[in-house]
């Protein structure tokens, strides 16, 4: 189907950005992978090529009608010098599910991942290993069908695009002070909240922009039927220690199956601590809050891996957590994930893997 | 702030299609309008260029995150031969109303409006004018900053393109077949279904897919929160004769406020019947058609104007609406409104303005 893929090495290679200032998805590396699909011929002419702009047709389908996915990874280098990947099997899975409720064609999975190992391969001195950075990774596909009609395109792009970056959050594991938002509504059962589509993410964007200007750093987004269970924050999957067990909401249909969400729930029980995936409502948590059992609260994503939550602001009240403390248990969840992701400490999941070792990377 | 319109005029004319095969939005005519924003800046650079593609950073946040809106409006010309707009200024309010919801920065409609007009007289041998005939117009605005996170674009272009087209539907004045989804939702209360915006358009693809395997033509949406209220049909407004009143779905918030709607309530009115604006179940339906109260059904959109309904399928049940033929007022309506955007009737209403007459039109 896709056929074999093309390797176009680029002869100017551009100058690395300082890694002190990495900043999120600001620096694109020296080449793309990009695949073509066409109705009728399916996915072809699969390439890595030189970073750089696509021509678009202005009536392309992905600019009227938003028919398009993308998942966020990373590639990770520790203190040993391999460059690891976290679970990318587990991405290219959702990335197929995205596909199917947004009517994309899916994608091989496994010749796509071979095709990102080699993409890292050749752009592995982006690889940034101080810590806290690392490669993050966008696979994504969009409709490029010429056409303005609110049907599925007969052709689209898939592309994957890498950038080196620091901590997502400037604050870096400082607990964060979030909105609960009572007004807009990020997704909804039935809708699209369980896809990485972009409308979900356009839909947010007003409702971060007032918790900002009101002094938070992060949305609560509560379900759009009832508006009282807790869904997510930001764009983060939500975890809080009440007492003695940790609560997260459960797959709604309406909240993204995280791929971090999951491994931590697997490593606190690794931890040896409960987790209960269930409904949690706001009114719940703001009585757990008055009564001193919610001890923490944080959020997990790709992007930051696990974001405490310090303060929930909710209809002009505003409760502590932890004494606006990172938690305990945030702390070590944080710190093992982060060091599992990086070859530090011993892979006892089997999530990782070494695509570039330390002397190909150095080479 | 955006300065003067400049006009750079194609040099190579590009052959008109059959406009007996026109079809909807699938030809492009020889000029395009752009405009660009960046923060501090303010839209700045309008023109109107020959037509071709654009290039786009594959990190652009309208591929990732989704900000984008549209417009869809229409330039006819009927039996004098000038070319009217119908009502546009209401499609520009509405611009800027989707902009402020998807955190875009507003455009100056009088400006646009202006600038449109110059497009239309450049490119005025490309409307059509054989009877269902016209000029779709379609003005958008994409975020185009390169970076990869979810808040607002610090950067935007804005264009207008334009598509002679044939009938929306090919099925014409008849009656279409369609299917209440009760599945998949289209937008929530506190969502961006108000919004022109591309994800409401991308979230209703896969219900339309099952609709059309079903041999529906449209999907009949309801509410995301108590799933019974009825919302849109396909991608337009909707209306129902019951009795000798029409009732068309009040806007609830998740229902896109159409300007084929007001224009139809205003007209029904004209004609002297009664239009009661108010939330309508499915069951209320269900129980009308089996009454023999449900009359006649509709849908309104600039692409159709009016596109009669003759059945719904509902939970494996169907009920024939007026038989299956179109309905008396329906078709009255279709009639009137059309004659009037093309203006082979009075303007009672003040609705179309000439943009070229036809001596010019003919030049």
């Amino acid at each position: 189907m896709q056929g074999e893929l093309k390797i176009q090495e680029t002869t100017q290679r551009k100058p690395k950005p300082d890694t002190a200032n990495l900043s999120f998805g600001v620096y694109m590396t020296d080449h793309m992978f990009t695949m073509d699909y066409k109705k009728g011929e399916g996915w072809h002419d699969a390439k890595i090529v030189p970073y750089g702009p696509i021509p678009m047709d202005p009536a392309a389908k992905v600019f009227h009608y938003g028919q398009t996915i993308f998942e966020g990874m990373k590639a990770y280098m520790g203190e040993d010098g391999d460059i690891r990947l976290f679970r990318p099997e587990k991405n290219f899975e959702r990335f197929n599910r995205s596909c199917r409720r947004m009517s994309i064609p899916e994608i091989d999975e496994s010749f796509v991942l071979q095709a990102l190992k080699e993409l890292i391969k050749l752009d592995r001195s982006w690889v940034p290993s101080a810590p806290g950075t690392s490669l993050y990774i966008r696979p994504f596909a969009i409709a490029t069908e010429n056409h303005l009609g609110a049907n599925p395109s007969l052709s689209y792009k898939m592309m994957i695009i890498l950038s080196p970056v620091g901590a997502y959050y400037a604050e870096g594991l400082n607990p964060v002070r979030i909105h609960v938002e009572t007004r807009d509504v990020r997704a909804v059962a039935g809708g699209v909240g369980e896809a990485k589509t972009a409308g979900n993410y356009a839909a947010s964007m007003q409702a971060q922009e007032n918790a900002y200007g009101a002094g938070y750093s992060q949305v609560l987004w509560l379900d759009g039927v009832h508006r009282k269970y807790v869904e997510e924050v930001g764009s983060m999957n939500v975890f809080f220690r009440i007492g003695d067990r940790i609560v997260t909401p459960s797959l709604s249909g309406s909240i993204l199956n995280g791929i971090t969400r999951d491994s931590s729930i697997q490593m606190l029980r690794d931890f040896g601590f409960e987790v209960e995936e269930r409904p949690v409502t706001i009114d719940e948590l703001s009585a757990f809050a008055e009564d001193g059992t919610l001890l923490e609260a944080f959020g997990t994503g790709t992007a930051a891996v696990v974001s405490p939550i310090g303060e929930i602001g909710w209809n002009g009240k505003t409760f502590k957590i932890g004494g606006g403390e990172t938690g305990e248990w945030t702390r070590r969840l944080y710190d093992e994930l982060t060091a599992l992701q990086r070859g530090d400490i011993e892979d006892r999941f089997g999530w990782t893997e070494v695509i570039c070792s330390a002397e190909t990377t150095q080479g």
